[in-house]
């Protein structure tokens, strides 16, 4: 069990980068209890050799990554650099090379991941990625062990901490999408370009892993239905507040009937449910299992520490030579998910519609829905100084498709100063 | 990695083996397709083998579990019997055997574990008890894997659903202690002898398994400081309330200056915090580490069902061979915790006196607490028909030995119509 000394290459010294090699000399002698060997970092490959870093004695500066794959006293390569291309060619030689590895890259797992973990597979190495979704958060672990005994039904999740940050500011204090976003980057949760994060591309990416790990089944990214929060309006993060509901990007998978119904959506939360409440820069996971029931974690989702925390876990995990199903299912490769059309899926919505104050609009409206087979929950109107007037509603399930269609109906009939709001609803 | 057939014996066939046993067909495929083998069960040990039974064919009834210890065909003992000496037997037995084990018997692990976790280590067995704390959330795994990493700061639980229940009715329906846990009794959630649920005592148990998990020492459960929950007040519901807070039942340990503060009581939890909103029979854990920050675990904390999913979690680990790392530390027999004197904790406090209607007992009150440092952040003061009025306080941080100081000399000098009640604050 133990291995006295586990030599590691780290590529990649950014946020989560330094605060691995923060922790590693910080928590030293946990490490040890935790694995009864020291684990010493040999070498760090980074872009740029020529800035003064903050690295331990003894520890070698590269510049090309792929030094880590051919050194041949390295045991483990952590891959911390982001992007798809060099990453992923890192992590195959090293495989290659007989090296474990440890990734927080979801964007390379979700887009790339089959090939990578077929070869991990071949090579009867770890390929471990607990970082790589809701950064401290152990839902990786926690769906390749601890629920194996479940039949998962759905999960929900808040994995992106900027998106869930900017939504806060505007639930909380009444920002508009864009003040939000400013300050977002400018306290340095959101990249320059946020695209990922509000557009949720990121959430998505962390979606599909969670599906591998749930299901075990291999959801393509390019399928997977995916609309951000950019310029979400708070008039609707308002009129969401009165039904009782708080407006979350989430990423959602659910079982129906063995086919797999999943997207990234904004979507009107329950106040009363835990998930409603992840403030700030939190993410959260929500799940169901046929044994376990409701299961809820909750956690800093990004952030130097709380990510090398994953990172370290990992590593413990291949220090004590923990068996590497890096799937969670004993078969590797797995097959393709069998997926619901997504015009199919079927939610409850929250709508709404700025129209023309006139008589006759709302049941012109209600008209175009109820022709769809759309039913409508409750509605709001108001008045408005500017002669466009929201009209808001919450209705009973119905389909992405009979929505769809009954704003297009919509659109074509003349009703719409502004494209229509639908925003999926959960509780 | 594979086995092709584990064999296992299971002792005990109430409400976690029941649903232990219907869970291992009803997820059959699941259960293969995690481990690339067939789990069968060979034997049940239960006291009454007269009684009709719900079990798969072929499985062998026998009353008395030491045979499961000695039959060479079972290669896993799951322990769910409950009680300290035969379960103790069994277990150890079937070590010596050199057989795996998995049980949710926290009351033996806290009293008892320690010979047993030696034992295991000897045989180099696997000691297996997700299921002992919390039901179905992977508390036991995440300590254990996920935040190796960390150093753990504190940590507090919400740990017996019975309890939780209990409150959550006084909260939100207003009932006495009393009638919630008639109610609680009859929905089968507390025992007829509700002691080891109401007065802290299950809570305590699982708290010393947590402890073990999280810092790697022994906290002889004899030494713990144990309060319950047995006839509080619902004023005192009512008065938290208006400072906004609510009563919990918490289990918590919080390392401070390498000394190891730990207890159960009931807690006012400032009402915006995620353990405030655990309601109903759930439970959760709340994790502070140096890595990781704050992590939030919530789900179902007993039953059958959620708990035989921790079991089943725990045999697909053993069906992988995953590495046994029992206590989740290298070095397998813990030394003893460094405890902090309970007397020298220091907490706010929520503090309510019964006194006289008379002028000047507020200063008297005050007084008393102040000789003993002990300084107040808030007060209440109502009026009473009967002539006894509640005087509530919320002090500063104060020391357990002031607050108990203060208490003797009031008493003492006949200022109080009733005990004092004293409860921790946290947040």
């Amino acid at each position: 069990m133990s291995c006295d000394v586990l030599t590691i290459g780290l590529a990649g010294l950014g946020t989560v980068g330094s605060g691995f090699v923060h922790l590693l000399s910080e928590n030293k002698e946990e490490l040890r209890a935790r694995t009864g060997c020291d684990i010493r970092l040999k070498s760090v490959a980074v872009r740029d050799t020529t800035r003064q870093r903050n690295l331990p004695d003894g520890v070698q500066l590269l510049n090309d990554p792929m030094q880590l794959a051919t050194d041949p006293e390295i045991d483990v390569v952590i891959e911390l650099m982001g992007g798809i291309e060099t990453a992923k060619q890192l992590i195959a030689r090293s495989l290659e090379n007989g090296k474990q590895i440890i990734t927080a890259n979801k964007a390379l797992l979700a887009e790339e991941g089959a090939c990578l973990f077929r070869l991990a597979e071949e090579k009867k190495a770890a390929l471990r990625y607990e970082a790589s979704v809701a950064g401290g958060i152990p839902i990786v672990e926690t769906l390749k062990e601890s629920l194996t005994g479940n039949r998962i039904n759905s999960l929900e999740g808040i994995l992106n901490g900027t998106g869930n940050y900017i939504l806060s500011e505007m639930t909380s204090k009444g920002r508009t999408f864009d003040a939000a976003l400013a300050d977002a980057q400018e306290k340095g949760y959101a990249e320059a370009d946020p695209t990922l994060d509000i557009d949720g591309y990121d959430t998505a990416h962390k979606l599909v892993l969670l599906i591998r790990l749930a299901w075990g089944v291999d959801y393509p990214y390019t399928e997977m239905p995916i609309r951000g929060i950019r310029n979400l309006d708070r008039m609707d993060i308002e009129f969401a507040r009165e039904f009782g509901y708080r407006i979350k990007l989430l990423g959602r998978a659910k079982m129906r009937n063995g086919q797999l119904e999943a997207g990234v959506f904004p979507t009107l939360v329950n106040h009363t449910y835990l998930l409603a409440r992840v403030g700030g820069a939190f993410n959260a996971v929500r799940l169901e299992g046929n044994a376990v029931g409701s299961l809820f974690l909750h956690g800093l989702g990004a952030g130097s520490l709380p990510t090398a925390s994953a990172v370290l876990g990992d590593l413990v995990s291949i220090a004590r030579h923990n068996n590497r199903l890096n799937s969670g299912f004993y078969q590797q490769v797995l097959p393709k998910a069998n997926i619901l059309p997504p015009e199919q899926a079927c939610s409850t919505y929250y709508m709404r519609f700025m129209v023309k104050d006139d008589p006759g609009v709302l049941r012109d409206l209600a008209g175009a829905l109820s022709d769809q087979g759309v039913s409508i929950a409750q509605a709001i109107q108001k008045g408005q100084s500017e002669g466009a007037v929201p009209l808001v509603f919450m209705t009973h399930e119905a389909s992405v498709q009979a929505v769809s269609k009954a704003v297009d109906n919509m659109r074509r009939a003349d009703f719409l100063l502004a494209p229509a709001i639908c925003y999926r609803v959960m509780g």
